[in-house]
Parts: C-alpha cells; sequence; structure tokens
C-alpha cells in the first residue's frame, strides 16, 4: 500500500508485545493492530522508539513489520523505522522494511558518530537515493543527540529526498518553521512525535500525530483531531488535556529505579495488558520491569480514564 | 586463542580498509595486521569505534573478525567490539564475534535509550551471563552519552562479570579509581583509549593502552609502553609527546567541513594509505572524504615523523 | 505600582540600549519605553536576558530599573530580573530592584554551581520569604542548565513563593503542565517567553507573554494576544506568522562569527536603531558587533514587514 | 606581593568559613590561612568555586580578599577568582581584587550566556587590557559549560593577555597540549585544579595544582609535589593514592539530597570543623547542609587518614 501524501490523522507508534522470555507475541501483536485499527487510526508506525526497535534484534524487526503488514492486509499503510547507527546499516534496515511492505521509512540521523550537518545530509541523500520506498526524517534529539534544523529538512524536502518529518524533538517552534515551509511542498508530511501538544501542533498546520500513548487509548487521539480539524477548539482542548492527564501514567514508575524510556515503555505496556490487549506487560532487555504497585498505579490512571472498569 | 589475564601491553583498535566503493578490502586489512603485529603489539582490537563498527553492516563485522582472527592464526589475541544499542542486540553480535574466533567482546552501555544507571548494570550482567568469551567494558561517553561510574565498573568485576574496561572517556581520575580498586582483582585489564596520556594512565597502573594512532605507528607506542615498564619515564614522556605531535594530524581535516569522528578516521586511513599499507583512504558513508589539501597536511605530519620519506 | 494578578497580555523584555563606549543610553531608554507604551504593551520586564543583565554592572542595573520606573510613572508595572548565580547575589539584586520601584522580580534557578532539585526549591523558598515584591520563576535552560519541573514550579506556587512563571525553555509540554496545574491557583502568571508560539501558549491557557521581537514590533504582538483573546484564531495564526518570518532578522549575523545570543541581541538593537527609536546599535562586551552586510540584512526584513520605508 | 612567573607548587582555593546566619566567619577564615601557611603552600587562591565565589556577595568578596591579603602580610601571593557572567561585570571584580591586593586574578569564559569563540577570547583580551594585575584563565566547563580550547589559551599567552592557567576540566590531554606549548613561554603558570591527578599532571610538566582537598591536608599536597619534583615517583604514587582515598569524603553525602557541588564543599567544611581550624562547618545557600551521619561518615575518612585522632 502506497504512502498518503501527505499522510495526515493519527499514526501510532505500534508497541511490540512480548512473551516473558522475550520473543516477539505475535498474537498480541495482532490483537494490538485490530485494537488500533477499529479506533480510526490512519496508519500504523513499527519499530519506532516506543515501538523498543533500539531492543529488538534483526529477526524480530522483520518478523514485526511482516506481520502487521500482513495482518492489515492493505487495510491501512505501516511505516517502518529504520533505526541504526549509519547509513549503511541503516540502508539494510530499509531494504529488509521494504521488502516487508512497509509503505515508508522512518530513519533518524546518525548517533553513536559524532556527525557533522554536512555528513547528515549526505546520510539522508544517500537512503532516499537507494530506498525503495519514501524516506521520512525522524527528528529525535533525546535518543541520537543531534537536532535536525528545520532549513535542513526542508532542504532535503525540496530535493525530495524527504517526503514528511516525524518531529519528537518537543521544539515546536523549529516544527512550526517546517510546517510553513513545507506549504509550497504538496505531498509532504509533518508529524508531531508529542503526546502532550497534538492540538497545538495541528492548529499550526502539522498533517497529523505519531503519539505513543495511542496504543493505550487511540479512539482519544481520533476525537482529539477531529475536534481539530472540525474547527472546534474548545472541546479539542478539553480531550487533549484529558490525554495529558492521562499521559500521567508515565510517571507512575519510581525514577530511582529506571530511566524515563523504560518508564513510559513499561507503562503503556502494562496498561495494554491491563486493557486485555496484549498477554504480558514484558518489555526488552536490558529494561526494568514494573512492581505490583507501579502496575497499581497505571491502572489508577486507566480506571480514572474509563478505560478499565 | 584465549585472552591473557591482565591483557597488557599495545592493542590496536584495527581501522577497517574499505574500497573505493565501500566493500571490506580484505588484502589490506591483512597488510594492517602484518603491519601491526610487526611492530611487536600485544593484540588487536577490531570492531571498535576506530574501526568505524558503527558504519559497518552485520556482514561486513563478521567478515573482519573472521579475516583478522585466520590472519593472525593464534598469534594475537584477537578481541572484538560488538557494538549495539542495547542489549539483546548486542547478543547477537557477541554470539557472531565468539563463532569467529575473538577472544573477548567489548561493550558499551545502551544508547539511543536514555537508560538508567540499574538498567545498564542489568545490562552488562545480562551479556556476560550469556557470553561463551570474557567481556570488557567500553566506556566511551562521548558516543554513548552516558559514563560507566568506576564503582559500577569494579563492582560488576568483582561479580566476574567483567573482564576489564576500555576507557575512552578522557576522564583519567576515573580511571585511575578503577585501577586502584582492581589491584585486588587479579586478571581484570584496566586499559586506557588515550593516545595522549598513555605514559600517564600506565603510571597510574593501567595495563595496556588501545590507541587509534597505534594504527599509523605502533612501534612508536610499543616503544613507549616499554620504555614506561622500564621505568626510563623521561625517555618515555619524549616519546609519548612525538606521539601527541603526530597525533596533530586529525585536525588536518577542516573543522567546518567535517565532525571529529570522520576527522580522525580520515587522517589515520590516509597515513595508512600514504605508508603504503592499505590500498584505499577511503571511508565509509556518510563520512565526508578528506581533499588533496587536507591529505598532505596529513602527509607532512607524517614526513615530520619520518614515516615517509 | 502592585502586580497585576494574573498579569497578562504582551511584557516585553525591555533592550537595554548602550551609547558606543558603553554606557547606558538613557534618552534611548526613554523612547524605546515610549516606543512600547504608545504600542499598548501591559507591562515592561527589565534586565532578563533579551536586556542584555548578563552583561550589565551592577550599577547600570540599578539606573536601567529606576530609569524605567520614573519614565513610566505607574502607567505600567515594571517587573526586573534578578539574574545572578546564587540565593545571597541573587537578593541582592532583588533588594535593589525593589527599592528602585520594580513591582515584581524575576529569578532563575542557580547557574555555574551544579545545584541539586532540593537546593532549587530552597532557593526560590528563601528568595520569596526575603522579597518585598511578588518572585516568578524564570525557566531559561539555555542559560541556566537545569530545567524547572512544572510539579516543582506549582508546588512552590501553591506556599505563595512563586507569583509566576516566565517560560523560556522551549518545552510546550511542560509550560502546559504548569497552566493547567495553575488554574486552580488565582492570581499565579503562566507567561510564554517565545516569539514563535504564543499563538499556542494563549490557546492553552498562558496569560501573556515575553517575547524579546516586541521590542521591535510592539504593535505585532499586541495585535496578536488581542486576535487570541477575541477567538479569532485563524488571523491570529497569520499574525504569528508574519511575526516568524520577522524572527528570521536574528539569523541575518552570520553564525561562525557570533553566538546565537549576540545574533538576536545584535539583531533587535540594530532594527530598533535603523526604525529610529535608540540611537546606537551598541551590543555589550564582549559580544561581537554586526557587519554592514549583516545591517542590511536586517533592514530588509524591517523593509519587508513595513517597519522601515 | 607580585606573583612568582611560574608560580609553581601548591595553591589552595581557600574554603570560605561562614557563621550560623551566613556572614564571613573572619576570624576562622585567618585561622585556615594559617593553617595553610604552616604546611608550606606556595600560594593562595580566593574566591574560586570551593571558596563558594558563586555564594558570595560583593561585599563578602571584598571582605575575604582584603583579610586574607591582610593576613598573610607579603608571605605568601593571593590569586582572586573574579568570577561573574560576563566582561564588564567580571572587570567590576578584577578592579575590586586587585585594590584589595591581589596578586592576579582568575577569570573563567563567559556563561549564563551563549559565547562564541571568538567572542570568549574577546573576553579575555579585554580583561587583560584593563587588569592592573596578572589574569589566568579559569577552565572549569562544569560550571561555565564551554571548555576553553588549547589553542585559544596559548595564543592569548602569546600575546601577553594570559598569565596561566587553572585546569579544572578534567581532561588532562587537552592541558598537556596547553603545558607542551607553554614550554616556549617563560613565566606561564600550567597548574592542574584535579584532587586526583596531580602526580600525573607535574609528570607531564605542569607547574603547580589548586585542589579543593588541600585545604583539609595541605600537607599531604605539599609532600606530594616535593616528591614529584625529586622524581621520587613511587612515593609520589603512594601519596597521591592516600588523597585519593581521602577524597572520598565527597562521597560521604548522600547524592539523592544535594548536588556534587554542595557535597564536596560540605565535606571540605565539615573536615575543616572536626579537625578544629573553622568554627562552623556552615555552607552557604542554598545548599543542604550534612545531616550528623553523614557528619560522622566524614569523621571517619578524617581518622583512617589520621588526621583526626
Amino acid at each position: 500500500m502506497t504512502l498518503p501524501a501527505p499522510l495526515t490523522g493519527v499514526i501510532p507508534p505500534v508497541c511490540t508485545p512480548l512473551t516473558p522470555d522475550r520473543q516477539l507475541d505475535v498474537p498480541s501483536l495482532r490483537r494490538l493492530v485490530d485494537h488500533l485499527t477499529a479506533a480510526g487510526v490512519d496508519a500504523l508506525f513499527v519499530l519506532g522508539s516506543t515501538s523498543e526497535a533500539a531492543h529488538l534484534t534483526d529477526r524480530q524487526r522483520r518478523l514485526v513489520t511482516e506481520t502487521v503488514v500482513a495482518h492489515t492486509a492493505g487495510r491501512l499503510p505501516v511505516l517502518a523505522g529504520a533505526i541504526d547507527m549509519t547509513t549503511p546499516r541503516v540502508l539494510d534496515h530499509v531494504e529488509t522494511a521494504a521488502a516487508a511492505g512497509a509503505a515508508a521509512v522512518v530513519v533518524t540521523a546518525p548517533f553513536y558518530t559524532r556527525t557533522h550537518p554536512a555528513e547528515i545530509a549526505r546520510h539522508f541523500r544517500l537512503i532516499a537515493a537507494r530506498s525503495p520506498v519514501p524516506v521520512l526524517a525522524y527528528d529525535i534529539p533525546a535518543a541520537v543527540h543531534t537536532k535536525l534544523p528545520a532549513r535542513l529538512v526542508l532542504e532535503l524536502a525540496d530535493e525530495g529526498a524527504l517526503a514528511g518529518l516525524k518531529d519528537s524533538s518537543g521544539d515546536l517552534a523549529g516544527f512550526r518553521e517546517v510546517v510553513h515551509g513545507a506549504r509550497s511542498l504538496p505531498g509532504f508530511s509533518a508529524l508531531t512525535g508529542s503526546e502532550l501538544t497534538v492540538d497545538a501542533a495541528l492548529a499550526l498546520g502539522a498533517h497529523g500525530a505519531v503519539p505513543g500513548l495511542a496504543n493505550v487509548d487511540p479512539d482519544g487521539y481520533v476525537r482529539l483531531t477531529r475536534l481539530c480539524r472540525s474547527g472546534d477548539l474548545e472541546r479539542a482542548r478539553a480531550e487533549q488535556e484529558r490525554l495529558c492527564a492521562l499521559f500521567a501514567m508515565t510517571t507512575a514508575p519510581d525514577p530511582t529505579r529506571m530511566g524515563p524510556t523504560s518508564a513510559a515503555i513499561g507503562a503503556f505496556k502494562t496498561a495494554l495488558h491491563l486493557r486485555g490487549i496484549i498477554t504480558h506487560p514484558t518489555t526488552a532487555d536490558p529494561q526494568i520491569p514494573l512492581t505490583p504497585q507501579e502496575t497499581e498505579a497505571v491502572a489508577k490512571h486507566l480506571a480514572g480514564a474509563g478505560l478499565i472498569p
């Protein structure tokens, strides 16, 4: 299935359910896809940060893409992260993802190496030249430790090297510059990776959102984007604030026990488990699992939102 | 070949020669191994940062280890980096490296993810439990954006999870704490990754050095470590200062054109090419190649050191 | 004049005009105050980052506050930054500012020292206890290298230690948490320090804005806040985008010649000079002045916005 | 008293004793000066980071310099930190320090502002041009968030703008570049700010050391530098390792309760109090004081080193 241009609406970064011995839990993954699809999301993004792509082996990554592409069966476009340190390694993932049926790949700046902006530009150009599917840039400075400048994104978009941007930088002003500059580039997709400012991003012209919390409450984000689109900003803000309150589940784990990444992913998977969508809340190594008390705190957030009885 | 315990002396992080189309240049790699072996180094470290491990595909990584292990034919132990984001992905590289004959693996803290110290400890414990060969920790905050605390290294060493440390942090005080604490742990190898303070590291008790510049001038580092061992500190300092001057070749590339990683690796490969050891100075994508003027500046450093006519 | 609670609307961080020998240019400062007042701004903020507070001597700081308080003559409340490294030094500035007639002081977390969150909390509590005027927290991680957590701000607000927040962090999600939490704290002022996302901040409930660019185009920001208040979001967005385009004047200076702080302040002062409001575009030491070409580029931005012929 | 050129030996960064209500404790300060002088240190450095300069008001700063200059009465040169954000504010402190009799001033790069290297160079040049006494650069990236490049320090030294460097960066390789480059600049003082690698710094050619721990054990550092000078490296290393063990007192405070700065300063002052040299262990606001248990842990370190019974 080809990528809409631009891609709009809600594109959840799909969690990757695991068995207790950390194998891919394929039946749970299919149920999660059904849960998201039933809510009316517009596309699926596999192998992103929320998907624990950094923790999945190559074999698991391929199996995730194949499973989700097969299970959606053309009902929704599937974007796949191709997360690795540098160009040659990313290109291997791009090839696998495209072969597995991904409609597009999502690629970060190089990491581990200390890379000059000219080398970051070269990285995206080389990948775009060799990718059989469209390439979206993934701006996530908390993970890769460089920020993609708006000008570079627009320059690469103008050349046709980039089909879109997933902005997880938290820098709304920089994102706005891309959104504004991309108005003259029909087909370019400007997507926010935030859970907490989707209303603001759509108000300034973003096409869609890729919120990790949409795994837990896809209906909420679908409602939110529809309210924004219809101009009912009062109710959009109320829906966004409800989702902000729900997102506080990511503070349930004790920050002296684990990092913020595992806290967020652990909370999402625990919530999906409590909602009966995935069989195990297991997160990938070396992340620390939630305690029973932390699980209870997540449950309270879900109950408060009416998502569990 | 098993790993000496402790490992001492000079252990060059072996550059990875490439052809102009970025395939592994196996004959050049063998010549580089011969060049290092002839100088009397004590072991070889493949797939480290200087080896462009971050840029090599899994296929290339395996071929590098296999080539170097086969070519050394038991004359020297070969350590292999297993550089990847998190535990499951690292374990795949560990398995490959051990199967290819590596005597030990060298493993960083997780990166890309934001990982809590307790999760870093868990990472090393899980890898040590499953690795068929000894595990050395690789402390390289410039790449992974966390610093391994000395106490954690010593705790893991005491448990038997770590056989050594390669310290590329530049923090000599922290390294000293490990060196001092490891005195009661016979067999633990404390190795500095610095090019510029090898004399200081050995003086405070380090066992060996893993300097990238030893690709270019292995004789210099072998001399330096022997002078340190024999207590001839005056001449050791002079040799170290000569090597510091040679290291200035890494400032030959224009820092407004490329990052510090590509400048250093580009200079080393250019020097190996100019010395006739490898056939091409090619670096991996997306690094920017040196210009003819930058190459000329590297040549001047080599000529000044008497390494080329 | 007492501080409105909450403070709303446009509160420009007033530039500090200097003579060519870097003395305070009092007549220019008075003209700048008139220019801002005539545009209908709601308050003035002196001695903030845009005011070059970090560069002004204590004598100059006092003279700035006295001049602006005297010249506004009660027409507008004057807030004063009390920017220094730690509690005792900040308290000296608080005393001076209050004596000079400031209606409130604006205080950052400690800097230079590496300060624990519990010490940051203690800092604000001690200052609030001794300040004769209300205290607003100034969240500016780019300068002080710590981020004020939303929970801490709300806790201090709830205790009565903080009367408001000026958020220059660029983190709209964190700011939203403060805005939302402060709804139950009548009188608390949540102000954004952004030039580029004022519409978004007001839409989610911020009370006002402190944009450096309001020195150059106060009418634009007054229009923007009024359009937001009246719910005319289409025109508000257009006005905000116009101001974003004008803000691009801060990219006129060559980033290889000077830092981003001096580029922005240099551009603002150059624009005020070109508009005839201040007599000299001089910035404080050690900032690099703009070249004639860079000045010309700023002029083009002004002309494009119709602010000069 | 004029500054020796170069300045050699041990130059303690003198702690600033406070009364329980945070006034300068002049009698304790005099006793501390006597304690250091009696141990045979070579100069005194007041108003550095260990002196809590960031916490002292201008009045207190002046009183410290006047007290120490008067009390040393020409027996030792007194260097004074002139720690502030930018050039004009630093110049005010330089004037005060020189008037109070300081033999030299010690100046960091600008902080709070984001300053370009060209502006940092301009900062030092302007200060040197206007300072009545020699200027030493203070490289302390943990506080000011920029690193002084070795090349810049050498360039400024060569111009005569800098009389020396106090290196608290922890980057021994960069410090070595300055030490080596400064050999052709007679009179330039290269001083390490480390407690833990003084032996290594002296071995590579540093002139002296400015270790905060020398407040607590000046005799140890005096012995260490003499052993280094006489070439007795075995015993020098043993003395350094003893001091490293003593430095572990800075880990006595609970790191979840306070930052690393207050932990170190709190431990030093507590040790001076326990040794009977200063009357109160009080630290400046907003630092958190040590608990009785933390004080007990410091006492154990002192007893272990034979510094208290």
